[in-house]
């Protein structure tokens, strides 16, 4: 298809295509002539997730160019495309990486969970991954300000998301070439994790009204006083 | 205790706390006499709650304070107390609200996922909720940049963050009084939440290891052209 074309297609102005295209986002077109030149279903799919990135997600370019050739490193193991492109994505400051008591407390307790929930090969790998170093500081923090988080509550959580990250690589096979794979889980971490969380929020709202009821306490007020 | 013994218990400065109890974050101490205040344990707990959401979560003071409000007001029923306190706290932006197909569309899947899991309660309260709005919106994003996301996709989702969300309060209860209560689920949701997020990639990370390997491909680059 044409330019113009990829922007109906896309809902994608041709103006933003071509600045996606000169930043290296977008990989050229098949050049039919001199000032043709075509695009498929692949720009398409492409486009899709640079938006998403870009628009969604509000990565910068640069950081986006950075997970894009991840996602186009076809020398790479699945795993390792993966993790470098899931790897670029920002994540949010976890509080200050101190090395502090807490921050080795923290780490012991991290791999102290990986051990007992069997996922030796994160355990292996340990602060070689950055989701690995962000987990440590996001537990060093709550246990800086006084919360109990140790292997113990961390446990029942990681088998939780172990049986979702299952489901996710699931639905991505579904995909029948590695670099779309790559796409939809890129794709899915910048725009599912908010439903993840919205799902997460809107359980709590379930299961608090199945547990406590909607009414208005009746004599409000009172509980303020413990009885002595 | 004294106000710098508050301060050295809890590691914030006595100038930070002051500031706390100017903005009304932090109820005042009681009154020993004219130049004196005490405080005691509940000052220390609500004291680390206000760095939770200030400096942790980033968010901002007016925020806060309607946040403690909700969390202080105990003439409402438990459930409207915890929905008030999280309600309060702010979502990130899940895409421009449209009043367009994709949001009428993802508004219809997000109710029938809501029906197909039997979560009656928040079905019914539907849009009232600012969770349920913010599902529905990043929904519709996800379905304008061309993604699957129905109620088949959300349903495991779903049910996976009922499991948790049950484990959530299960830990909640063991708090005595419910302003500990609504206090301690305020605080999992801004520090919690990035543990969960952070636990949900490193399982992935585990999980892709286990069924692709770490090795990199023999004879990488081969991808791009698939058998015809």
């Amino acid at each position: 298809m044409r330019l113009s074309e990829l922007s109906e297609e896309s809902g994608v102005s041709t103006a933003t295509i071509k600045y996606y295209l000169r930043e290296g986002l977008l990989p050229p077109g098949h050049r039919v002539h001199a000032t043709r030149a075509s695009y498929d279903a692949s720009h398409l799919r492409r486009l899709r997730l640079v938006r998403a990135l870009i628009q969604v997600g509000k990565i910068p370019v640069a950081t986006a160019r950075e997970i894009l050739a991840a996602v186009d490193d076809d020398s790479l193991g699945l795993t390792m495309r993966l993790g470098a492109a899931l790897w670029a994505l920002p994540r949010p400051p976890a509080g200050p990486a101190e090395e502090d008591e807490a921050a080795r407390e923290a780490a012991a307790e991290v791999d102290r969970m990986l051990t007992e929930v069997g996922w030796e090969r994160v355990r292996e790998l340990g602060s070689l991954s950055p989701v690995h170093r962000s987990l440590v500081a996001s537990v060093a923090t709550l246990r800086r300000l006084g919360h109990v988080c140790d292997a113990t509550e961390l446990v029942p959580y990681a088998r939780q998301m172990a049986e979702v990250a299952a489901h996710d690589l699931d639905l991505m096979e579904r995909y029948p070439r590695e670099v779309e794979q790559v796409e939809s889980a890129v794709a899915a971490a910048v725009l599912y994790e908010p439903v993840l969380l919205d799902l997460h929020r809107l359980a709590q709202e379930e299961e608090s009204q199945r547990r406590y009821g909607l009414a208005a306490r009746e004599g409000g007020g009172t509980e303020a006083e413990p009885a002595p």
